[in-house]
């Protein structure tokens, strides 16, 4: 399935049960690394393949034991809290989470052998100028973050690169606007939600990525990414919430039911320069309409069980 | 002694035992304020006019109780640990003890009365662009200190000030070269010191401060400083470390026995830029010669004990 195999090396992925974390897990185990996912308790759901390892990665002390059992040679760090309205009321679990679980990670790393690291951020950082304005503290924890594990890389010669991904879409559990959406139209189909979905506008844009594409970024970056480097990964593409809707809409034999709000986006998110992922051979492959239908048919199948 | 009297009004300093919070405990004190300083153990000698509250800064929960008692009208963050040469050794709890007890502080501080609040940073912080370089962890943990403190200001409304003070010089314990020169000259005087001092190069520029000054330049800043602004406080001026070197030794009896590396400084700090604290009607007033006749009376009296 996957082109390049990656026998008899290891690879951590935190944040294993998440969205993202479980599409990671399966794909880096086909490519044949083994994978060790940390996960807060052993329910976690994962594929027979991935070995589980429990970690609180807020506690420094349990992340130096939790790596001195995996010796890994990649980590795909994907843990955090990422809830943007939640980080209003938790800010500093937030930045605990977000930001100082990262540093321990790299500082428990630092005294073993080299290992490439991926920190996954986020395209709703802020720039760090003389006078900061995050949006919210979600945004604040992901920039520090970000800045945090690239200064570091920098001081102790680790290789740390980031990713900064956009909305990630696709088959599983997500709190995205397309999963929110999907979930929606099935509890419609099947009648037993009355209530419609309200949208904050139609025109606003997002670029929306299928999460399969964003993993496979992830494998190329960790890879043959450069160290130091932030990678932006995207579609290239914006695309309105109006879009979704008749995206939607177009696989449906029913209207669907939905209102809109009077929010207004002051401006589409800047594009993603496709340029730097180029150089390492990735573009997304999974088209948009395809992402959509695999959404609708993941809540299909999950309400149907 | 002071002119502008702040009686009524109640000032928590943290790091309180340090060089610059022993000046500002008693400098707040002079002005009328009610000024309680956090230890660290109750051992910290302070004058009878302060009280004294023990928090360990790190511990969230300490915090949180400390202010409960306290209930500040201004806080003025001194505390911190600050050896570079240490900070690579220790790099997590630079930034656990730098930053994040920053973010603790102002947490517990956002669901109290409005209080404002000034972070004291340093001039050793570098940019947070697109690659960051730290020269040391301590840069890393101040740096993301100032940014964490300027945006949670903007986040929550609150009142939030930062200083970035240059070299501060003066009467008291200080690792800082003028300091180590002077003890180093009177255990010369005293005859129990043979090997001479090292310094880095003779050529090395620094712009240095009376402590004395910048504690006034806190009071002014806490007082009339605008929220989320950054101010940089020093003399304007740099000086070689030969100049610091001849200064001394026009106070000295004896000829001072020193030794230079061969140390390059690659650009002399830039200079500090007085506008921003004329227009807080704050410049400095004690003159380099008398910063380092004091520090060198300091320690003859220290050492006399």
């Amino acid at each position: 399935m996957v082109a390049i195999r990656m026998k008899h090396t290891k690879i951590l992925i935190t944040g294993a049960n998440g969205f993202t974390g479980q599409h990671a897990c399966n794909y880096f185990s086909d490519t044949g690394m083994e994978v060790t996912a940390t996960v807060r308790n052993t329910k976690a759901r994962l594929s027979n393949s991935i070995q589980k390892i429990t970690c609180d990665l807020t506690q420094r002390d349990q992340i130096g034991q939790m790596l001195q059992k995996v010796v890994p040679d990649y980590v795909l760090h994907l843990a955090g809290r990422n809830a943007v309205s939640n980080s209003w009321d938790e800010p500093v679990s937030f930045i605990e989470t977000n930001m100082m679980s990262t540093i321990y990670l790299l500082d428990a790393l630092r005294r073993m052998k080299d290992c490439r690291v991926l920190v996954v951020g986020s395209m709703l950082d802020f720039p760090l100028i003389d006078s900061p304005k995050p949006p919210h503290p979600y945004s604040l924890s992901k920039t520090l973050q970000v800045a945090a594990a690239q200064s570091w890389g920098h001081l102790f010669g680790q290789e740390v690169m980031v990713a900064k991904p956009v909305n990630l879409i696709g088959p599983g559990y997500s709190n995205g606007v397309c999963g929110l959406l999907a979930k929606k139209i099935v509890e419609q189909e099947r009648g037993t939600e009355s209530k419609p979905f309200r949208l904050s506008s139609l025109n606003e844009e997002r670029d929306f990525l299928d999460v399969r594409d964003a993993v496979k970024a992830y494998f190329k970056i960790l890879r043959d990414g450069i160290a130091g480097k932030v990678y932006p990964i995207g579609s290239g593409q914006n695309r309105s919430l109006g879009e979704v809707i008749d995206t939607f809409q177009q696989m449906l034999a029913k209207k669907l039911i939905y209102e809109v709000g009077d929010s207004i986006q002051p401006f589409p998110p800047q594009l993603i320069d496709p340029s730097l992922m180029k150089t390492l051979d990735w573009q997304p492959s999974i088209r948009f309409e395809t992402s959509l239908r695999d959404v609708l048919n993941f809540y299909r199948a999950e309400v149907a069980q």
